[in-house]
């Protein structure tokens, strides 16, 4: 237990990818008190967020934490986002990961099965940022032979 | 944004619910190697993981992060998981939280959008945890008037 917890990986440094104006922080400096909508709206549908759950299969580079941290702070940039937290576990024997991106904005997690050359990857995204920009990202860093996508609206409005 | 990172709160007080044997650790005390199988079987189809994904709809007490970490905590307990670190941010102006726990069995995650009391609540969980039992923890919590629930086989074996 105290190895694992050696393990994890923490960092609480924001990225500058932009200001907050995008997130859920918008306008804690004014005066005037607007009620804001945070869901958004496509397609003709409002939803709070956009959530991919990604399969990856035949991937690669699955039980490095820092090279795994390093994918989705990337794909999380890529994608417009503000990351807010980062935390990794690496688990033994196996090697697996597990571990998460909190942004301003939703999230980011990966759980990885080296034995089966098996990650499962989502990114849950709200306001403008677009999570299929992260993508092209997660695929340069785990290279996957195949890849198994599901997009879900969460929270859409009847 | 000094002020988001105030408030965010992160722990990494392993929950004592039981040893790692469960998880994802299971062996490291071995001479002996043995490729382990982490993926599960359950109705004749074996797979990494179950997630659910749960929308919690006129739901209550969504801007208080100590409130939500304990529920989330309760949550993950009972499902028989075991909580390595847990992370909140508490966002401004409209009080919404967002936040996860890492389980050494994958994670929960929750966005709150308490303008619209809404909540997305993500319970992803492997080896012999079982999600449903996190439900009515979180419907306790957070009393929600209606709930969408939808359950995803993650690295599903064709």
């Amino acid at each position: 237990m105290e190895a694992l917890i050696q393990l994890g990986m923490v960092s609480d440094d924001p990225s500058e990818n932009q200001d907050l104006g995008g997130a859920r922080t918008h306008g804690a400096g004014s005066h005037i008190t607007v009620q804001k909508d945070y869901f958004v709206e496509k397609d003709g549908e409002k939803f709070a967020g956009t959530h991919l759950l990604v399969d990856l299969w035949g991937a690669r580079n699955l039980t490095d934490p820092e090279h795994i941290d390093s994918a989705l702070r990337e794909a999380a940039l890529a994608a417009g986002a503000t990351i807010l937290h980062s935390h990794f576990h690496h688990f033994e024997p196996n090697g697996g990961v597990s571990g998460v991106v909190v942004l301003a904005e939703s999230h980011i997690s990966i759980h990885t099965w080296p034995e089966r050359d098996f990650a499962a990857v989502d990114i849950f995204m709200c306001g403008a940022c677009d999570p299929y920009r992260s993508l092209p990202l997660l695929k340069a860093a785990f290279r996957p032979a195949s890849v198994r996508l599901d997009e879900q609206r969460r929270g859409r409005l009847s």
